[in-house]
C-alpha cells in the first residue's frame, strides 16, 4: 500500500511532531516500509498502486497505556446519588466505591466481561486507537483475576485491536480481607499472579501503592514474584497522597508510574534515572475534583517521558476517550499539544515497553490513524469532536 | 410508528425524569399522538406494526440553545501556542483571538460557512441532538452578519434538524471601530438587525454585556430594537464579572441569560419573576480555567430553570457534544444528572422560546433520541462515549 499526498507527524523522538508535508508512505507485510518526502520516494515504490490522502494528516495509531475496560456493572447509580446529596460515607455504606464493582466483576461470566468492555473497545478504536492497555483488578480472588485476564485477551480476537495485559491483583483489598493486606497478598495475590502468568495472560505486573491500597512493602512483595516470572512492573503512585510509589517503582525499573501527581522533584530524578514513564490521568484528576497538578516542569526538566491514559473504569475516570484525554492533558495539565500527542503515540508505547509502535518509521508497524485536520494541534484543541478519516491496523484499512 | 418496550423519559415539567418503564409511544404525523404504559396502549393503536426496543431509554430529542458553530478558520494554533508559552497579549498582539475569527468569518463565503458549521452539526446530531441555536456575531459588518444567518438558515435544507437563529451583532466592537462601541452600535448593529430580520433571519437577538464587550446602555438600544421588531431576547451576562447584565435581561423578559457565573441572589430572582432561563456553559468555564460558580442553589431556591448548552465556538470552548456537556454540568457544576437532562432538553426548549419540544407529551414533535443504556443518570455519567442506538426526527427514523 502507498500513501501520498499525507502530512505524516511521525513523532520520533527528540522532535516536536516530526511532521513531513507532502509525504508519503510505504506499508508492505503489516510494517512501514518507507516513509518520506513524497518527492523523494524511491522508484522501487512509484508502480504501487497510490492512494491519495488529499494532506490529510497522518499519525501512529493512538495507545491507550492505562484502562479498566474489563469490569461488571456500572457506577452510574453511584454518581447520581452522590450528586444528590449523598455523603462518601453513604455510598461505602450502602455498598458502593470499588467494592460494587468488584461484586459485578466476580458475578459476570467470561462472555460478560467481553461484551461490556468491547463498547468501550469501540469507543477507543473510533479515534483511531491501536493498542489498548488492560488491568484486572476488579476480581481480587483468583479465579475472578484470571477471568478478567482472558476477556481482555479475547478483545484481540473480537476486534482489529492490540492489547497488553497488566496484573493488578494488589488493586485494593477486598471485603473477606479487610484489614490484613499481607494476608492478602500471600493467599490471593500472589498465587493469582503465578496462575495468570502460568497461562501467558500477564504482558505487566501492576499495583495501588497508596494509603486506602497497598503500601511499599506490600508491593514489592508483589513485584519481586514478578521479577521471579521475568515480568516488567508498573504502578499506580502518588495519585492522592505522597506514599513513595514512584521511587519503589523507579527501583524495580518500572515501565511506569502512573497518576504521580504528588510526585516530587526527586521522584522525577529517579523516573529519569530509570527510565520509567510517568503515566498523566487527568480523567481521574478531572472526575475527583483533583487540586494537585503533577509535577510537569520537574518531568521536563529532568527528562522524563510523560504519556496520557484514559484511565477508562466504572468509578474515578469513566472516559472512553482518547481525544478527551489529550484535551485534558493540555487543558488541565498544560502539557502542550505536541507533549499530548507524543503522549498517546510514542510515550504510551514506551509505558508498555512496546518498541515496535507509536512512532512513524521504516520496521515499525503500520498502525495509522488518518484525521481530517491540518495542523496537529487540532486533535488536542477540539472537545467532543472526532475527526478521524481512517484507521490502518497491520497495515489493513 | 408504534414503540414499545421502551423506558421513557418524558421529562415532563415538575418531575424528575418523569419515567415511564415498560413504555409505549405513537407517533402520527411527525407528532406523539399517546404516550403511557404499554399495558395502557388503547385499543385504537393496538394492531399498528410495532418496534421493540428491548427496553432501551428513550428521551427528547437533545437540544442545544446556545453554539457559534458558524464561524471561518479555528483557534488550534493558537491554543498550542500559549500552551507553549506565548501570553494573551502575544497573541492578541499578532492578530490572534475573537478578531482572528472575525477575519476569517469575513473572508469565508456563504457556502464555506455552512461546510464548516456542518461538521459541528453533524457531531450534535450524532448524540441525538434535534435542535441547534445558531448565533452570529463573528462578521461585525452588515453583510457578514447576514452571510452567517443564512448560513445558519441553511444548516435546516442540508441536514434533519432545527435551527434557531440568534442575532448577535453586539458579540464585540470590530477593530475598525475600536473605542467608538457606541457608534458601531448606530452604524452596524443595528442596520444589520434591521436588514436581518426584514430577510427573516432571525428568531432571537442577543448581546454580550461585559467589560470586554458592550455595557449595559448600549445592550438595552440593541434589545429596544429587538422590541421593535417584535423579537426575543436572550444575553451573554455575568460570564467574568458582575456587569448588571443578568438584571437588564430580567427586564426586557429574556428568553435567557447565559453564561452567569458571577450573577447573585437577586439577579436569580429577578430571572425567576421574568420567567427567563439560565443557560449554564460548563464547557467556557472548563477551557478558560474559570473558578467563579454560577450561583446553582440560588437558582434553585428561587426556582430559574437551567438549561446546559456547548457554547460550540472556536475560542473559549470548541465543545461540540451535549453528552460531555452533559458531564461537565454535572462534575463541574454539581447540577443533578436529572437537572442536566433537564438543561438539554425541557429547559433549553424554554431558552429557545420553544412550546413543542424538549418533552415527550401528545402533541409534542416527535422528535426523540434512543439510547443503548437503561438510567438515564449514565448519560452524563460517562466522558466520550455515545450510547446513542437511534434519533428520530419528526417522527423519521
Ligand atoms: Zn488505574
Ligand atoms: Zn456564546
Amino acid at each position: 500500500m502507498l500513501l501520498r499526498n499525507a502530512r505524516i507527524a511521525t513523532m520520533q523522538p527528540g522532535m516536536r511532531y516530526g511532521l513531513i508535508d507532502a509525504g508519503a508512505l510505504v506499508i508492505r507485510d503489516g510494517r512501514v516500509a518507507w516513509v518520506g518526502q513524497d518527492a523523494d520516494l524511491p522508484a522501487e515504490w512509484a508502480d504501487t498502486a497510490a492512494e491519495d490522502l488529499d494532506g490529510r494528516l497522518v499519525t501512529p495509531g493512538l495507545i491507550d497505556c492505562h484502562t479498566h475496560i474489563v469490569h461488571g456493572g456500572d457506577r452510574a447509580g453511584e454518581f447520581e446519588r452522590r450528586l444528590e446529596g449523598a455523603s462518601y460515607q453513604d455510598i461505602a455504606r450502602a455498598g458502593g466505591g470499588i467494592a460494587s464493582t468488584v461484586r459485578a466483576t466476580r458475578k459476570a461470566d467470561e462472555s460478560d466481561l467481553l461484551a461490556g468492555a468491547l463498547r468501550f473497545a469501540d469507543a477507543l478504536i473510533a479515534e483511531g486507537t491501536s493498542v489498548i492497555e488492560v488491568k484486572s483488578g476488579y476480581g481480587l480472588d483468583v479465579e475472578t483475576e484470571l477471568r478478567m485476564l482472558r476477556a481482555a485477551r479475547a478483545i484481540e480476537a473480537a476486534r482489529p485491536v492490540r492489547v497488553r495485559t497488566s496484573f493488578l491483583g494488589a488493586h485494593a483489598v477486598p471485603p473477606e480481607y479487610k484489614d490484613k493486606p499481607d494476608q492478602y497478598i500471600d493467599e490471593v495475590c500472589l498465587p493469582a499472579l503465578d496462575a495468570a502468568a502460568a497461562e501467558g495472560l500477564v504482558d505487566a505486573v501492576d499495583g495501588f501503592c497508596e494509603g486506602i491500597a497497598f503500601d511499599s512493602d506490600q508491593i514489592a512483595r508483589v513485584f519481586d514474584r514478578a521479577a521471579a516470572h521475568g515480568l516488567p512492573v508498573k504502578l499506580h503512585a502518588e495519585q492522592l497522597s505522597h506514599t513513595g510509589g514512584t521511587a519503589l517503582a523507579a527501583r524495580y525499573g518500572a515501565l511506569s508510574a502512573d497518576h504521580v501527581e504528588h510526585a516530587t522533584t526527586d521522584d522525577a530524578r529517579a523516573l529519569a534515572d530509570a527510565g520509567s514513564v510517568a503515566v498523566l490521568i487527568p480523567g481521574a484528576f478531572y472526575t475527583l475534583h483533583e487540586t494537585q497538578m503533577p509535577p510537569v516542569a520537574a518531568f521536563r526538566e529532568v527528562g522524563v517521558a510523560m504519556a496520557l491514559a484514559s484511565d477508562c473504569n466504572p468509578g474515578s475516570s469513566p472516559l472512553a476517550s482518547l481525544l478527551m484525554t489529550l484535551n485534558m492533558g493540555c487543558t488541565l495539565f498544560r502539557l502542550t499539544p505536541a507533549e499530548a500527542l507524543a503522549g498517546v503515540t510514542r510515550n504510551a508505547a514506551r509505558a508498555l515497553g512496546l518498541k515496535d509502535t507509536g512512532v512513524i518509521a521504516p520496521g515499525m508497524r503500520a498502525d495509522l490513524a488518518v484525521w481530517d485536520v491540518t495542523q496537529p494541534a487540532e486533535l488536542a484543541y477540539r472537545i467532543g469532536f472526532n475527526p478521524l478519516h481512517r484507521r490502518i491496523f497491520q497495515g489493513q484499512a
